[in-house]
């Protein structure tokens, strides 16, 4: 008799939280339930997320998952493996390393900083004897691409460097280098990567990521922390356990993301990242911008500064005012003087395209003589060369 | 000649983040644009949230967003009101309380700790006497709604008297409670107040919010802190700016669900959880269960052991695999031994009258004797009253 009854049902959850949430039908004509998060299925996600996450690292370590923007991962890489008065090294080449700095300093670690200018790269000369010159450091923190000027930095050489000298751990913010860059964490001996959800991996912001050499998991600090325990993270997440309330709804786009990026194959997707980096570069190049780095150039930013006679907050806006197209400006030091045009996450050929054609006719529209489809051409042949 | 070509033109993001998500239909054949979260568009989402917000914790006082799960802010308040060595007292009826007390242990902060047995309320002589032993008292603990058993903590008492005697920070923890129970921030002179998007807010998780008193903004510690560093984030929210990348697009959602939460009303909402918790622990006496607390039971959660001869994981897990209800069990020492039925979020009446259908088939599938419909009816019948 009451078997019946089981046929057709939809799910309701009764929990302390999640909760139904708010649907776009309004309130009480239908209810949209979130997984519960304390569920095998919802275990499994998690695991399924860390085995898929640690391939895109390229680490046999298991990455954690971790509610907060990529700064919040910083943070846990600074307060898990340093100490008070800890000797750090920090690679700045702009607004992202600077925030190495801040949080180290922070945390009163005794933070020396090697700064990398604009339209530099890192000397590796100078880096060398800087890391030489101290033989007590804990641990030095980089960026695998400075988002603020689009640079590439060596991460493999540095790795080298660092290791052939020094005992210190490798701290590695790979947030807007992920899927389109080789980050070998094994073979490269990063101690610690931090990713985030809304750059590569093309999901919304509210996930980030940090991983572990095992050298780094014999080294945590005896700091006091607790949302960022990554000691407590590690120990649940083993069985797919996260320590909070996790933001699940992400985690389940997260899940998809990653099946996806496999699907494609994560050279593939290098692959296509550093093609369209190339050929913005090449197209840009062509309408007279001028790259602020001309050899290393992330595959996921193009920084550049305007043509003459363009200035580069007008320009921006004409983008986002007539064309609907929507470039970042620069920071801090670069603030009204560069345009960054990113291509990182789910972005296609033709999406690019779309833009380049954008800015060639703001230009126009600007006053600057070019000849129409120069960009986007220059871009098509790049893309098209065997 | 170029102005036509503005016409029907999509959004096209090429920002270093948030980057397109990964479509339902597959990379590269659509793109799905999250709003940007450095443009006026999304300062005014940030600012409307928090003036919403402001009206559910019932103050004038501008709550703070922070992305993290409710744990997050916790930490969030302990971190920038307290300093080492400080003296506090924690109210701990359960599973969340023991959470104020291990946050205030890591940060070392001199605990003193309060239990509140499971089935009794806070004794509020006990209370008192404690407060005023405590003359260097800095701050006061504690959980509006204890979610491990459902308990309501009179929180507008408890203020009285810790003010009637001290200077301590009242801090409150109003995870559970918020949008179905009157906190009124600032005429209960509560000092830091905290929420969580995932609980009343019907908002998937990832979110919590923090309010704090005149009072309590004069006295940020000197702590070491970043990602939840309280003053940093007032300085750039008060203009709609978030310090770290936040969850986008949870906070699209929780804007539109705090707009219907105002055209519900909120003292209509509490009245609507009120009633649904009354109705809900009526029907479960009905059927045998015994609430852990006759008197002090929350409006969210009813917390019940289950009648003579039944196994509460059993049923819980009966619920899930017959009938697709979902329901938590005890934690810790309460771990098999209760049922936690929730209703809060976006849940109407029949959402929960299924969901008591469900606990009479249960119970009859294993075996216990009830007359079908009369948890129901008696659900039904207190609705119905006059």
């Amino acid at each position: 008799m009451i078997s019946d009854k089981s046929l057709l049902l939809k799910t309701r959850q009764f929990l302390p939280g999640p909760t139904p949430i708010v649907s776009s039908n309004g309130f009480g004509t239908s209810v949209e339930n979130i997984q519960y998060h304390r569920t095998e299925n919802f275990y499994q996600v998690v695991t399924s997320c860390r085995e898929k996450l640690a391939r895109v690292m390229q680490t046999k370590s298991q990455p954690l998952i971790i509610t907060s923007s990529g700064t919040g991962a910083m943070e846990a890489a600074v307060v898990n493996l340093t100490s008070e008065g800890d000797e750090v090294l920090v690679v700045n080449a702009g607004k992202f390393g600077e925030r190495w700095s801040l949080l180290c300093q922070s945390y009163n670690c005794n933070v020396h900083e090697l700064p990398v200018a604009v339209g530099d790269g890192l000397n590796l000369e100078l880096f060398e004897e800087s890391i030489k010159s101290k033989p007590k450091l804990k641990a030095c923190f980089i960026q695998a691409y400075e988002t603020s000027t689009g640079l590439c930095l060596p991460v493999e050489k540095i790795s080298s460097i660092l290791k052939a000298h020094s005992q210190a751990l490798f701290v590695v913010d790979g947030i807007s280098a992920l899927c389109a860059q080789d980050l070998k964490m094994d073979s490269w001996h990063i101690d610690c990567l931090i990713g985030g959800s809304q750059k590569g991996f093309g999901v919304p912001p509210g996930l980030s990521f940090i991983a572990l050499s095992s050298v780094a998991m014999e080294q945590f600090s005896d700091r006091q922390c607790f949302y960022f325990d990554l000691k407590r993270e590690f120990k649940g997440q083993k069985k797919g356990v996260t320590a909070w309330t996790p933001a699940i709804t992400l985690l389940e786009v997260l899940d998809q993301s990653l099946s996806k990026i496999e699907e494609i194959g994560l050279n593939n997707l290098i692959e296509h990242h550093s093609l369209l980096a190339q050929s913005v570069k090449l197209a840009l190049k062509e309408l007279g911008f001028v790259p602020l780095n001309e050899e290393l150039c992330s595959n996921t930013l193009t920084a550049v500064y305007p043509p003459d006679g363009i200035d580069a907050k007008k320009l921006i806006q004409h983008l986002r005012e007539k064309y609907k197209v929507i470039c970042a400006g620069g920071q801090a030091g670069l603030s009204g003087k560069i345009v960054r045009f990113s291509h990182l996450g789910f972005v296609d050929t033709m999406d690019v395209l779309s833009g380049i054609a954008a800015v060639e006719f703001s230009l126009k529209d600007l006053g600057i003589d070019i000849r129409l489809g120069s960009g986007v051409g220059a871009f098509m042949q790049n893309l098209g060369k065997e």
